[in-house]
């Protein structure tokens, strides 16, 4: 189940001008399902990510980390659902190492040209051989058009596939963004989150992609919560292909604002898809805070607000505790915070009320007309901290039954 | 339901000389059940309290505190249920005003001599009219072997009553120590916790109680937690009636040590009854983590596997999915920590196993004896960080079906 989120067609994913993906059944976990994914790039790409900050990172985003920060010209990105090769030491590191050398063989290129991607269960050792089985299957599938057979190929607990794309026209010339990414569970990222991966053919030079992976995740991955657990394995990639006659060198090329705004769009999609499809989500939750000193503060106060179990089961019961929004905001750590200038709004469906101000409850405010609005599966929780100007939105949802279900089920 | 607890029998409570207690129904949200409660001190009596640090903490919160830092001597206590006085803004102020002067009307004394306590649902407002019109009958109520009743009528969401009691001789004296707590959920104590009264008859200088409260804050109420939300009203009180002849003017007093151990003591048996208790509760878990730079950061390891609603319902199934234990100690926030030094164990009934070494799964750990050890109803996960000479110890419980249940059904 997810809330208002439905898998793109496949028609409505453009292919990427020198991307290609295919997939394959390996039998990672479980076998009868595609669990490896390969996408090759021609030479000429510019690829940047951002990765988990979890101490206990996987391999697969160590080997990552090695091969993008040694300046190789990427030509393959390997991602595995099924096990997260993470927690599994230096025999771990071997593993993905062993992969990359694999998909090296199998292209022509070296092993530094390929980055590994794994997602699901922790502390199993990585099934390397039958991964590298699977690996000719994959190239055989190699294809343009499969960002949607690909959506599905790295999902774990996800109920849906995720994809985003979208068309535009910067410097006269045609620049096409794809991305895909998968997560429902152990998602609060930090930097990144649990794979996400956009595509475009624009030309981004390198240094103007990395600072765009970054900007991009800190606007869509960076903002999500489903239960406050920061994976060990979050990698977000931004590839370009350059197939595209649309050049940018710096952030004052023309056009940069345009495509800059159509990555962080399909990125922000993607990002919220896997909210919407969070394990057990009934509701889909925004916490836009505004009036703080600085961003940072008002993204700690949607995260203590949306991390809450107390919040979250009150959505699910869609009960108007709205106090318990209010003890959010006050344990967020928010130093000086004076509370009788915070006001707190709540709103859905077009209607925005004020519940709480003067450090108390709103004196309009009518139970009834929150237990109305708690309904909605779409809601947004404002709140104006009364101290400055700036503002940020983390998006969060609901803690049901299911929550409990999937995660004491899930393995066994 | 709760872990391996018990509400001590009435006459396992010793009563505490120069100290009486009275309960009423004072119909605060529901008639039926007592609801309001009257602790009074004999004149000479020393009270020191810590209480939350959330911003939006309670109206009688702010009124305690006022009271005890104009360094008045304080004669009553006054706590009712049902209704937490949190977000009510200057009217909740004033109905927390009233509940002092009603109680010193009744008493002779001055308002300032009053600390006003409540707890249940944030943002309505306090009855306060029931409330005076009960404080009558807690007075004729008043009688000194009264714990075990007022234990019962702080409850709100508690399935059982919380108290202990401790009889020890120091300086050739005998000194008896009593305490009760209340709460079940919204328990991420920051300085203190939901409710916790703990009395001795010993007399501790004013200076050396307010320390004391602190220390034993520390080593009891802040080391839990049931669900990571700190609440509005968590208040934590130590009261010395100074009827024992045994005298405590400083720390080198003798014996002091031991009846500060055994305040402590008390304290450490009232907060983890509180997480035995937890909403939900099938398990008491226990994070005990060693090897820190500092007794802060094994705290933030500790509470960071507690809270994890992953790890939490993997223990909720008794499924050994280690993985995200060793993710919720990568995410700790533990600056520089190398992940190849920490080692990690699993204990339960007597039995402990190495699970993780090396950044990774320990050699000789088995999966079955994982999944033996996570049926037990008490577990310890043992942390070394390896970096340092610090540790502490953090008490959480699983995250079961029921805590989505209560916490959805709860007010509606």
């Amino acid at each position: 189940m997810s809330v208002n989120y439905a898998t793109p067609s496949p028609e409505s994913l453009f292919p990427i001008d020198g991307i290609q993906l295919g997939s394959a059944e390996a039998a990672i976990r479980k076998p009868g399902r595609k669990d490896l994914t390969l996408i090759t790039l021609e030479p000429g790409a510019s690829v940047a990510g951002v990765f988990t900050q979890n101490r206990f990172c996987a391999a697969p985003v160590l080997v990552c980390q090695d091969h993008l920060n040694a300046g190789n010209s990427i030509r393959a990105l390997v991602i595995n659902t099924g096990n997260a090769n993470a927690g599994t030491g230096e025999s771990g590191r071997r593993a993905a190492l062993t992969t990359c050398e694999a998909v090296a063989g199998l292209l022509g290129i070296t092993p530094g040209q390929v980055l590994p991607f794994s997602t699901g269960v922790i502390l199993e050792p990585l099934p390397v051989d039958r991964l590298t089985a699977a690996l000719p299957c994959c190239v055989n599938d190699l294809k343009a058009d499969n960002w949607h057979a690909a959506a599905h190929a790295i999902m774990t607990t996800d109920t849906l596939a995720k994809a985003a794309s979208r068309r535009i026209s910067i410097q006269g010339k045609e620049v096409t963004i794809t991305g895909i990414s998968k997560g429902a569970g152990m998602i609060r990222p930090n930097m990144a989150t649990m794979l996400g991966f956009v595509a475009t053919d624009a030309a981004i030079h390198k240094t103007l992609l990395d600072r765009l992976v970054r900007e991009a995740a800190d606007e869509s991955f960076n903002c999500i919560t489903v239960d406050g657990d920061t994976s060990t394995n979050d990698s977000f990639v931004v590839m370009a292909s350059g197939k595209s006659e649309a050049v940018f060198a710096d952030i004052d090329a023309e056009g940069y604002r345009d495509l800059r705004q159509a990555v962080i769009d399909v990125a922000v999609e993607l990002a919220q898809a896997i909210v919407r499809d969070g394990e057990g989500a009934t509701k889909f939750i925004t916490l836009a805070v505004e009036g703080g000193k600085e961003r940072d503060e008002c993204k700690r106060v949607g995260y203590a607000i949306g991390q809450s179990p107390l919040v979250k089961t009150a959505f699910f019961a869609s009960d108007p505790n709205l106090g318990r929004i209010l003890a959010a905001i006050g344990y967020a750590g928010i130093s000086g915070l004076d509370v009788d200038n915070v006001r707190v709004w709540l709103a859905a469906c077009g209607e925005e009320i004020l519940i709480a101000e003067k450090g108390g409850r709103a004196d309009a405010y009518r139970e009834e007309d929150g237990a109305r609005l708690m309904k909605s599966p779409e809601i947004t929780v404002r709140v104006d901290l009364g101290r400055g100007l700036a503002a940020g939105k983390i998006y969060s949802c609901d803690f049901s039954y299911d929550y409990v279900k999937i995660n004491a089920d899930y393995r066994s």
